[in-house]
């Protein structure tokens, strides 16, 4: 049994038209009248197949398909169908397309299975307008209050997250009704696009995850002194931007020293005051951001970053004032599902030679890469209610949130075929207990 | 004949009425109702002394007396009646009011000069919401054509440069008529607070100016990659706005290294783009600006900034792109002028110690300190023009551009007395020509 290729991609490129900007690129967040036609399309797909549908409150779209009576909690197949602005076509759409393909398979098929399917597409899983991104797996997971999407409003319409959400059929009133607890699925399986070259630069196209990054953010606000850049000597200076570009330096090298994979540093944003040509900055403030698979790690850095500041506080006679703006824990995978994972698509994927494997930098179980996921998912919050596995798919140059966006059909195929023998497995091998 | 300090500190106070904020700053830039409200009592004050008044093609105030009927050109003193936002009392509005005192007081004591006397308030010296600095002695200077000055629009309002030139009395069109030639004035001297701290350092009350400072500044842009700060490796980044951080740095640097008190380096603008918590900047620009007492020095540091930014663009895979928006040469003051003010100094202001002059770093004549202005002033445009001079008053802690600009009262006489006599020794020792 194998999933229809074609049909498959068919069904990306029909989904990648909602929202095709001019330039190639998909817009299509929350909030968009593209993305409600995503949705509808959606919607459409999943009652051709003769699918049941379910839209909860945060306007999530379940799709699902039972073969059997018993009273098994059902296997999750999903993503989600929103991109970042000028995005492409793979992130999440591959994902929740992947599902449907799959459930469409078993079905024609006629597979009996001991679990019912089912397929999530979730809602503003990316940044978004309305400031709150894995919106919809964290509605349903207990992370978002009721008073914090009431209060969101699109940063440009000015529409009301509630509204916005009631639009594309969700009730912000049902968020705690709607919230999953721990015997309400059988597992998780999100598959989607690397975004980061590993699968690419070592020619695999599948890979499955261990776990998914953790993500650390500090504002931190450098108080100077503001002055004329004329009449105040070079050594009479307090110059708060001169210590943001020192420090931003020294979270660059803090990474660097590490030399992992699986850590990276970035600062990204930062806001200089009063941003004029002519008058040292007084008040400059910047987004540190670390990404680390464990907690030791990420100490570590913060104790380098510690030291550095200090430093760099007495030589320029300035102050780092620093809040945590985020302090995600790293979310390893079910490990049982992870092996499953890799097992078939070491079934699929050709092997690559033992010196390739080690100077790959990577690890390998099956001669399967088992890869962190540098970026956040659903499946973050998703890991937190049920036994949940990813599967990576090769981007191609590792391109992502770009219209340059691309995997190739081959490891399309082999992802969706390994991704279909790990559910038939899963629905054997899981216990058959309400508590999976 | 001494000036009468207590009228002027009395006017001092009641110009720093108009545009006083809640905090004690000064908001009265051109276009706002303050700066029109300082311009009507500045008239006033003109009318009740039964002195003349102009107001040209660029809302400059002409304040003329005259004693006798010779020829000769005016002698003119003055400085601008506007603030930077949230600015002090003594930036401009000292060197127009000091020069209404002198007038006032050589027309209480019936001198009777060879040379007319003027003051002159210019129009938006300072940065302001038109962006167009110096603004009103540019233009009588022949450095600012009409269509620049006709396609400006204040930032906020949106209202047209025209329309606020004409409220505050001036007239766009008439700009070429209005534009001063090498006969039109016998000399200009400006009195202006420091805005350094070589005064304040050394406990002295004023200084003759040698030259104002050069200013040069490029905007640059770095292009980089941007990426997905989660997944893109380290050593995979071409971040644009680390290399901007590094490149300025390599800035102050090399303004550190050649440590003058005359050289000094600022990057006081930057933009991040996309400048988002987790993508690694594709692009950042940056304002680099140099300030230097002769064009050799600006070359050196060019020169060093070059080889810098060249291993950047290497080590980093990004490109500096450098476009130069500034290259004002350094202004030297006229050497009689600036003799003879410093003279009249010297016998109102007592001499360091020849031990403190010496560690000052300061250079001196009859021991009076010659500095060099970092900022830059009206003095630079009518320097191009006429004979000029400048006299450099004590500001607290060298502090300007803030609400806690401060100059002493004993400060102000010993200036205010040393110009007066400075204009009475221009009087007898300018040549008669009509060209002086």
């Amino acid at each position: 049994m194998k999933i229809n290729l074609e049909r498959l991609e068919k069904n990306l490129k029909e989904l990648s038209q909602f929202g095709r900007n001019e330039d190639g690129g998909i817009d299509r967040s929350l909030g968009s009248e593209a993305e409600e036609e995503a949705r509808s399309w959606l919607l459409e797909k999943a009652l051709d197949m003769g699918a049941a549908i379910k839209i909860d409150a945060m306007a999530n779209i379940w799709i699902n398909w039972k073969t059997t009576n018993c009273d098994n909690k059902p296997i999750t197949l999903g993503s989600h169908h929103d991109a970042v602005p000028d995005g492409g076509m793979y992130d999440g759409a591959l994902g929740v397309l992947i599902g449907l393909e799959i459930m469409q398979t078993l079905k024609e098929n006629r597979v009996p299975l001991k679990h019912p399917l089912q397929v999530v597409s979730f809602t503003a899983e990316e940044p978004n307008p309305f400031n709150i991104s894995t919106m919809g797996s964290r509605g349903v997971t207990g992370k978002l209050t009721l008073e914090q999407l009431q209060a969101s409003r699109h940063l440009l319409t000015g529409e009301s997250l509630t509204a916005a959400l009631k639009r594309a059929g969700g009730n912000i009133q049902g968020l705690l009704k709607a919230q999953l607890g721990k015997d309400d699925m059988a597992a998780f399986l999100e598959c989607h696009i690397e975004q980061g070259r590993n699968l690419y630069d070592n020619q695999l196209s599948a890979g499955t995850v261990s776990k998914i990054t953790g993500i650390y953010r500090e504002l931190i606000t450098v108080k100077g002194e503001a002055n004329h850049g004329g009449t105040t000597l070079m050594n009479h200076r307090h110059d708060a931007f001169l210590a943001a570009a020192q420090a931003a330096l020294a979270v660059e090298e803090t990474a660097k020293a590490l030399n992992r994979r699986d850590v990276v540093a970035t600062v990204g944003w930062l806001e200089v005051n009063p941003n004029s040509a002519n008058i040292i900055s007084g008040n400059t403030k910047f987004i540190m951001e670390f990404r680390f698979p464990v907690e030791l790690v990420k100490q570590q850095m913060l104790q380098n970053i510690e030291k550095e500041f200090f430093v760099i506080e007495n030589i320029r006679g300035i102050s780092f004032h620093r809040e945590i703006i985020l302090d995600q824990a790293p979310a390893p995978m079910d490990e049982g599902i992870m092996k499953i994972i890799g097992e078939e698509i070491s079934k699929e994927q050709a092997p690559l030679s033992t010196a390739a494997e080690e100077s790959s930098g990577l690890e390998f179980i099956d001669h399967v890469p088992v890869l962190v996921s540098m970026a956040g998912h659903d499946a973050v919050h998703m890991s937190g209610i049920t036994k949940t596995g990813m599967i990576f798919v090769q981007s191609i140059e590792g391109k992502s949130h770009c219209r340059e966006e691309k995997t190739n059909s081959k490891d399309i195929e082999i992802a969706g075929n390994a991704l279909l023998n790990a559910v038939l497995r899963l629905d054997k091998e899981l216990k058959h207990e309400n508590l999976n």
